[in-house]
């Protein structure tokens, strides 16, 4: 279709679709349709609200995708922006629901992570490599150019998308490192040039909007790794994110300095530097690295160990080697631990309980809180956001990778600059953004599902299994077996078993108390229906514990015909 | 007995002993021991960990004072240094296990919220009134005297307590506060002039000692509130700890000064308010208060509300006005939410939920991220510390209240000042401090157990209890039930019954899983006696489940004799 221009004349619209949802920080991926293509960026994890007992991870609900590709739409590509679990984690859930007809383009860094990633879930499937320097087209519609930026992990890209309804800026995490380890700043050129040309909307990472500072360079952080080795005089252990490669590197440099050996220990970070060393983005000198079973070779003072497991997390190579438990190293008085991390909330616990039994046992412990130039964040803070935009002049803005909060403070931000409230997008969880003729509006929402990975299962652990799980965390759990022999209850052989209730062994009270209530139910209403009589036997049993000890157990009544 | 210049001479020892542990920055409470004589401080709960999953509140372990009780040793008192519920809120649970012979004693403020604590849990006990000016005799060895110090709620003390063996100062929770809100600095010259005297052993205060700064006062909080209320065009919402009853107070002051009206509003802010204005330490103008029930009788923006929840605890008045649960108030797109507090660790979800949920609604909302001049710590800084060390001249020091990463840089800080390793002491959890002769040792070990309250019972949840909690919570609960007749198992009747782990009624495959592998050990095991039997269950049902689904929940047969 075509207008008296010959332009090609637009009935379709361009739709944006979080898939992960809004409002949250992890779980990123987006859907980019239009007509009937789809071009989708980034396949992240999430991870467990508190309620969500037992729950490994959370992953983005596709199935609108499934939906649309049943109607004869197509995925054209999927491109990653950098290598973090909350941006590519998911694709070994994700990639073998979706047919296989599509690419995957990621920087050299982020392809590589995210195939070490389905390997390990044996999915095979191959990462192709961005060609920087020129947009490539992906279907009719799109074409994508990869833009570098800052973050902390190496190779992290932006995307512009153009599609035929105007440039997208998808500008996910990232800061404005302005000296970056690898001295490979932002593109601030190409970003220019694109807000020059024209962007109809640009995703901007909105995170940390509520810290006015322009974030410290990771180089930085170099001088702290610095001054704390100085006064090692036994092994000299360095805890930080796997995937921070520079961070790595820094470790690294400041180890040469004082003459120490490498040691890297712990799955996460073995994998992750082999990664980053083979494609040359850690400088390893020859002879510097020794392998974790030869660490006996050397002297303590001789080894800088950079170790796996900065938050604390039961299991980890660190936590292990503190308590005594790893097979091949231990932490002793006269070495040092620098966690050059700040715990994730949520993870206080561990952590600061790592910290206190180094410090019981009189180990030097360096950490964010005694010493604030240990960990930077990987986010740009309130002014390089503000940079961002005044490059990009984008009609639209669009904050993603923050909560409700920052989504909120962002737009406050945003009208400082003169966006009009109707130019900035704040669509709720699920809902689509629409443009046609350069203008955008909010679509239907999409009914997402918080699809919750457990064990081996996906998606079967929802609110029920949930709400049990939490009765059964607080308060225990009670079966109550009631014999049943041609429709008369066994009132004699009515048997008690809990678990996490109290001590049952001390507790006859408890028992003689559930076995009558249970049969003074069944007196009284063992006329009802199976179901009925079962919820009557856990509202009397719910009420007499309550009263008796303060708990209410979660009650599983079973009636067993014998 | 006497040496030959007749001064009684000293076969006693002065024992100090933590019966809330080490380690533990709350859960506060000491006995000073002299003879057959037993001067307790404080009685706080604590909170329970990560890993205790429904407890609600921990509490002192008293069993080695019930065994000295035994032995003829009596209390001669408790004096209490401030009203926190770490100091005081165990009361109500140790109180009926000791005799009640001894007096407590306590600050005007302290001895109210103290008693009101009692009173909440049926428990009647007088809490008397310190004599500020003079010490006051405890028993034949010890004397009391008690010095103002500033802090988070006020009216707060440290002791001077003189035993046999010399004085020691009891320097828990404070700050140096220089502008407090009620005038009432910390009382200096007192701590001077004790410190000229000679003293033996500080405790003190050592949860800040990472933070070099002096904690700001309290008092700069005023400007703050004055900054936040200006543009609020509905009403204005002030969230706190509602036993920092200053705080409370300069929300009142910025309310007066916008001719608004103040609304109390929640069970612990309303309490606390109306104890500490009796006590004349909250100056509110007559007419100023209105009545929560009252409140639509004014327009908005003529109202200040002092709300509880700032912990974002589910169920108080706070998160139930946000999400519309609330009979009386609704916070709404006018008002404005002020946070004047900073998340306790592990309540972040709740914190930021509620900000979250503000904004998502278009509340403005203010908290110490995007403001943080709107809290301060009540506890004094690296600098205050050295200070009280400073004027004290103590012989030995004795961090308390911090965790063992604090104590051992406490320890630090105290070596730079001067002190000997052997004059910081740094006891284990249980360890009792002993001095003779003015020199200090590390006594014995006692058994202090983690005393967990939980609904009712006391002390009735144990590991046992709680390890079985987790699994529920993290992978849920199967019960296996086993018709037994005559020795013979009933293969065709197992029944299986199942909460927290899959949706079941989608969960065929499961159930057939487990009838059959409970099946196959019977068939090869069935001549094992029950228990073993049972083992031999669970082993097997958890490894198939593992290799089926990756979980492993809690199993639990039960052989039914029918």
């Amino acid at each position: 279709m075509c207008n008296r221009k010959g332009k090609f004349m637009n009935t379709q619209k361009l739709r944006i679709i979080p898939l992960g949802g809004m409002g949250n920080v992890t779980k990123n991926m987006f859907a980019y349709e239009y007509d009937d293509e789809i071009l989708l960026v980034d396949c992240g994890i999430g991870f467990p609200e508190q309620y969500m007992l037992g729950v490994d991870v959370l992953i983005p609900d596709v199935s609108y995708i499934q939906k649309r590709l049943g109607e004869g739409a197509r995925i054209v590509g999927l491109c990653l922006t950098h290598g973090h679990d909350d941006h590519i984690a998911a694709l070994p859930y994700i990639l073998p629901t979706l047919p296989s007809d599509f690419e995957i383009y990621g920087s050299p860094l982020t392809a590589a992570f995210a195939q070490a990633r389905m390997a390990d879930s044996g999915v095979e499937r191959k990462v192709l490599v961005y060609d920087e320097d020129r947009p490539f087209q992906l279907g009719k519609y799109f074409s994508v150019e990869p833009v570098r930026v800052t973050h902390s992990v190496p190779d992290t890209r932006h995307l512009i998308i153009t599609t035929p309804e105007g440039v997208c800026y998808h500008g996910s995490d990232f800061k404005f490192d302005m000296n970056p380890v690898d001295g490979v700043r932002s593109d601030f050129g190409k970003i220019a040039a694109v807000g020059q040309h024209g962007i109809l909307c640009a995703l901007v990472d909105c995170l940390r909007v509520e810290r006015e500072v322009w974030a410290p360079s990771e180089s930085t952080i170099y001088n702290t790794l610095e001054q704390e080795i100085r006064d090692c005089k036994g092994k000299f252990f360095v805890t930080l994110m796997s995937s921070n490669i520079h961070r790595v590197q820094l470790a690294i440099n400041v180890a040469i300095n004082h003459g120490r050996k490498v040691v890297f220990m712990g799955r996460s970070i073995e994998q992750n530097a082999k990664i980053a060393q083979e494609l040359g983005m850690l400088r390893i000198p020859k002879g510097l690295l020794v392998n974790k079973k030869s660490m006996e070779e050397y002297k303590d003072e001789q080894l800088c160990v950079i170790i796996a497991g900065s938050q604390g997390q039961p299991g980890s190579s660190l936590v292990r080697a503190v308590y005594g438990d790893h097979p091949l190293v231990t932490v002793t008085k006269r070495d040092k631990v620098v966690f050059s991390t700040e715990p994730i909330p949520g993870n206080e616990g561990n952590v600061y309980g790592t910290i206190d039994e180094l410090s019981r046992n009189g180990v030097d412990v360096a950490y964010s809180d005694v010493d604030d130039g240990l960990h930077v964040s990987g986010h740009a803070g309130l002014v390089e956001q503000q940079l961002l935009i005044s490059l990009m002049k984008a009609k639209y803005l669009f904050p993603i990778g923050g909560t409700d909060r920052h989504r909120v403070q962002f737009a406050r931000v945003a009208h400082e600059l003169g966006y009009a409230p109707s130019n900035v997008l704040l669509p709720v969880s699920g809902q689509v953004v629409e443009y046609t003729m350069s203008k955008a509006m909010m679509g239907e929402t999409l009914t997402l599902k918080d699809l919750m990975v457990d064990g081996l299962g996906v998606g079967d652990v929802g609110a029920v299994v949930l709400a049990d799980r939490k009765t059964m965390a607080e308060e225990g759990m009670v079966t109550v077996i009631i014999p049943e022999q041609e429709g008369r209850y066994d009132f004699d052989h009515i048997y008690v078993a809990s678990r996490g209730f109290v001590f049952m062994k001390q507790a006859d009270e408890m028992v003689s108390a559930i076995k009558e209530t249970t049969s003074n139910v069944l007196r009284e209403f063992g006329n009802l229906q199976e179901n009925d009589l079962k919820k009557k036997i856990e509202k009397q049993l719910t009420k007499r514990l309550g009263e008796l000890i303060g708990r209410t157990p979660l009650i599983l009544p079973v009636f067993m015909e014998v």
